[in-house]
């Protein structure tokens, strides 16, 4: 893996490439989330042209369906899920953790319940590197525990450190089984929405050495207010030489506000999650085609959008039908312009970046997503 | 609209060719079903490309929704889905006759509530036409009572009387306001499983003149013997020198068996339900992919299968998996391989009729469909 910064400043929004053993990936980037090894609703090969350079995967998921073991005897997940770009599974440290009543925590890791079948099961820190091995993604994270956002200072403080703990015994079942050049290791930084305890998270993570730091806990339940304090001082807590990952963000506004905090990677459901519900990004806003103004709208989602429903001219008004019929090719239409969107728009600030516009260029995002649906072309 | 025979003889099989306001169409032919306006799962560019040449939708489906007169006013059902091969659509008589509980008829027509919102509508002969020129299919269906299999002799006899009524009014109708270039109208056979009824209904509809047949009421639930006998005797009840379109039928094995009783078209969801659920067509027998001898198998649906699915390599193990995970890739690529199957058996008879091999090439595949699961490839 290598990292490398080209443009930006000593803190604050940066472009880079980050080389993996799929391919390099431009910075910032959004990648598509693939939960059960698959983008719901798109193919591998829309992603491909999408222009996607790293999908996520879920490690607790697919440990429990179809099996690490079951993937690893297909070839791993990059033939199994029949991508050839990059992959970044996640440790199964937050699909446990949200749980609760499934689960107990102790320090050597975290016993469960299959939410499937109600079978037993243990993940440890060690565990979930091998499991993420036999899956075999380009990027792994370490296991963490994500703490709730209400769960109180104390709480945050035990599972930050215990995610410090775990996150050297992944280092080091890392080191001692993993080639570094085919997959490497981020750590994750926790302390709830706490300054010192983040500090302190990150002190702690960056002194393991690993290739990339992530910023897990957040998006959970806080306000844009705290999650945009908790980057701020990440910004300079983190170094600048290695990748940052803020985990399950975002929206269109919390990548610009990612980016000018310093992130580099971005992941989320939403995209998917909304437009299997109608909800449309545009470059002037959320467009939601359930409302009855675009029932016999000729036009397409936004003009001018490289995503394949609109440049096959699919109408508002037949997406629309579709979605109110309970079409598949609703959800599959809309899914796949939410994606091509987001990469879009991470390409899009990577250019402001470079062109040294990103702050111009965020502030004319928001006064364009200001204007109400019923003003919007 | 013009329909030449091109191989085959006095009765049993024949090959032709069916041009229609989008271009011709090569019988025998299935076409899937967008009742909707959506082949569920499936766009309109994996339709083309899988050489579909006619794509059927529903006139019940559509009037209720989006409306036809949103169809129309956004240019049609091609322009509306995005299609721009042939659309057949049928009158909403089968769809209006499910409704049972909902519907009452009398000689005009019948009064039904919608079953999205209990709304009150009325289907007649007349208006059936005008929202079929609304949507501005390339084949039309006449108006038809569909009675159901275990329906008696009496009932059956008055609604092939009725459907011969009504198919009359259809075609005074379409005399008057459509353009026979652009929308041909196809009567329908009625008669249930009774041999007189069916042969006085293929003698009446056939009196009307119209540029088509349809063999209506079958697929309900008689046996496949009824079935056959059915279209063994309206072999030579209808014209040869028109096209036959056998109504909602069929499986692969139904294909056979219509086209060797000189059936030309054909459509059923059947291939698109089943395999949402799982169940795969192949040239050696249907395929489930529930079944765990799936679990970690790496071979696609069927090698050399020229669907998207088969040819990306997808493996049985990762669609087994999509399925249990209720994931939507799953559906798709699925769906796809179901129909691209179908639209291939058909071509792949047609060619058997102009190669004169037609009954070699049934027995083979009846052979070839009663391998058990087990000694598949």
């Amino acid at each position: 893996m290598e990292f490398r910064v080209t443009a930006g400043g000593a803190s604050g929004p940066r472009a880079g490439v980050l080389t993996l053993a799929h391919g390099p990936v431009e910075t910032p980037a959004f990648m598509p989330v693939g939960t059960q090894a698959t983008v719901k609703g798109l193919s591998p090969a829309e992603l491909k042209e999408a222009g996607a350079g790293v999908v996520l995967a879920n490690t607790f998921h697919l440990y429990l369906r179809p099996g690490a073991e079951v993937v690893r005897s297909l070839g791993g997940l990059h033939a199994f899920m029949g991508w050839d770009g990059n992959l970044l599974t996640d440790s199964g440290g937050f699909q446990v953790f949200s749980l609760s009543a499934l689960r107990t925590v102790d320090d050597g890791g975290v016993d469960f319940r299959s939410p499937y079948d109600g079978s037993r099961h243990r993940f440890t820190p060690e565990g979930a590197m091998a499991t993420q091995a036999a899956l075999g993604a380009d990027v792994v994270m370490a296991f963490d525990e994500c703490a709730p956002h209400d769960c109180g200072r104390d709480y945050a403080a035990r599972a930050s450190d215990r995610t410090t703990a775990w996150a050297a015994r992944c280092r080091d079942w890392w080191r001692e089984h993993v080639d570094p050049a085919r997959q490497a290791l981020f750590g994750i930084v926790q302390g709830g929405v706490h300054p010192d305890l983040r500090r302190r998270s990150a002190a702690e993570i960056r002194s393991l050495g690993l290739p990339g730091h992530a910023i897990g806990g957040l998006s959970v339940g806080e306000s844009h207010a705290q999650q945009w304090e908790m980057l701020d001082l990440l910004d300079s807590e983190l170094p600048r030489d290695k990748p940052r990952y803020l985990m399950g963000v975002g929206t269109p506004e919390e990548l610009w506000e990612g980016v000018a905090r310093g992130v580099d990677l971005f992941d989320c459901v939403f995209p998917t999650r909304v437009a299997r519900n109608g909800t449309l990004f545009t470059s002037t806003g959320r467009l939601n085609l359930r409302n009855a103004r675009y029932r016999d709208d000729p036009a397409p989602i936004e003009a001018g959008c490289p995503c394949g429903a609109c440049r096959a001219g699919f109408s508002r008004a037949y997406l629309r039908h579709l979605l109110l019929a309970d079409e598949l090719l609703g959800l599959r239409l809309n899914s796949l312009h939410n994606v091509v969107h987001m990469l879009a728009l991470a390409r899009g600030i990577r250019k402001s970046i470079e062109n040294g516009r990103f702050f111009e260029e965020r502030r004319a995002f928001r006064l364009a997503q200001a204007l109400p649906e019923s003003e919007r072309p």
